[in-house]
């Protein structure tokens, strides 16, 4: 069965942690919004009228009649399938813990660029996203990632992964979220490397992997921009 | 098994969406730190040197061995356990995403009052949550009211529950969120039960459950207070 991934075309936003694993399992999927009429395939089950599951916002998976929403339950359903989850089930549910503390601080990262409302453009709270994100690069971005960290450094399997003896979807996320992080925020990121090592080195070998590294040189992974979770304003990114 | 509950001590918040499911179910509990000893008890946990499993923040459960962290999370392990999740596996992974947009809720919840840093007074971002609650109440709430309103009108099991045929845990957290709002905003929220009929109705229900009416009443039940999630200030519910 082929998975159906709806999510908005144009930016990597939230969706790309779902294509990410989608790519390095080398599953059979369709990114919907980016074929043909696949916006209204979309618009089609987010307003309709006699659906059950419907889902709040995308990204969404349609697997046949399932459908699933929210990134961490994405992932959640699809990690097993794809071979990307913990066989432990204990483990299973602290890797949904560790991508839920991923979503809260995706949300952080969202929230310097719109702290008052995601209806307003950015240059109309540009003084209040200038504040947010002061105190998120000084207290925020180190409370996270130092927490990621701690994570890989105190895995008894190790610290090439986060969770359990092998690649998971989380490892794929953070892979991410660093990447993200790098583009948006060059100079805070500057010498990151040093304070997480085990987290650069994530980084550094989920790119080496053979699918993902195709897939990120393909036409299918969109550049960063401004329309984006991550998004790069030099006057943020400021000391 | 006796579960523990780890969460800070003196306010509702997140924790008190885990004490409804436990109360409900009747579950055999400890909330650790409201105990002698408790607050050095889930610190030891979260700043421990060789657990595997630590959370980010509380709150978090443990069953036995295995750490449970975030509300979600923690609600879609507990679930089934507690005969609070639907028995279909597709409809599991939807209270999920219900609960996660819960999570989304909350976290601009919190955001009315704490826009630019959880670190900062409300006194020192006064004028930003003004700014931002006026577009929460006007744009977000009835957003996210109206989507749970739609989804339980939509359930083909009836109005009565939001997924599936029975009472889940996701009944009980729009109960809180119900009774939250109507704390914290008393004037906005006026007259919601017109428009949210569906939600009205749980809301009522819920509140009539005989283990949840007993617990309601008692110690354990905190009254909301302006260290939580909840917050009533007045001048960011005015017109």
């Amino acid at each position: 069965m082929t998975y159906q991934l709806y999510y908005w075309d144009g930016l990597q936003g939230r969706g790309e942690f779902i294509r990410l694993a989608l790519e390095e399992a080398g599953a059979d999927y369709v990114d919907v919004v980016r074929e043909p009429g696949g916006m209204a395939a979309m618009m089609n089950i987010m307003e309709s009228r006699d659906e059950a599951c419907i889902p709040f916002a995308p990204p969404f998976l349609k697997d046949g009649d399932v459908i699933v929403s929210h990134v961490a339950n994405i992932l959640f359903y699809l990690g097993p399938k794809l071979g990307l989850a913990p066989a432990n089930e204990a483990l299973r549910y602290f890797a949904n813990g560790l991508q839920l503390t991923i979503t809260d601080f995706l949300a952080e990262i969202h929230n310097t660029h719109h702290p008052i409302a995601a209806s307003l453009y950015y240059e109309d709270q540009k003084d209040a996203a200038k504040a947010y994100t002061a105190l998120f690069l000084t207290e925020r971005l180190p409370k996270f990632l130092g927490y990621f960290e701690r994570v890989l450094q105190q895995n008894p399997h190790g610290d090439k992964q986060i969770v359990g003896d092998r690649l998971s979807y989380v490892d794929l996320s953070l892979f991410q979220v660093i990447e993200g992080l790098l583009y948006g925020f060059p100079r805070a990121m500057k010498g990151y490397d040093k304070k997480y090592p085990g987290l650069a080195a994530i980084h550094a070998a989920v790119r080496e992997r053979p699918n993902i590294k195709r897939y990120l040189a393909s036409d299918g992974r969109l550049a960063f921009n401004e329309t984006g979770l991550f998004r790069h304003y030099p006057e943020l990114d400021e000391g």
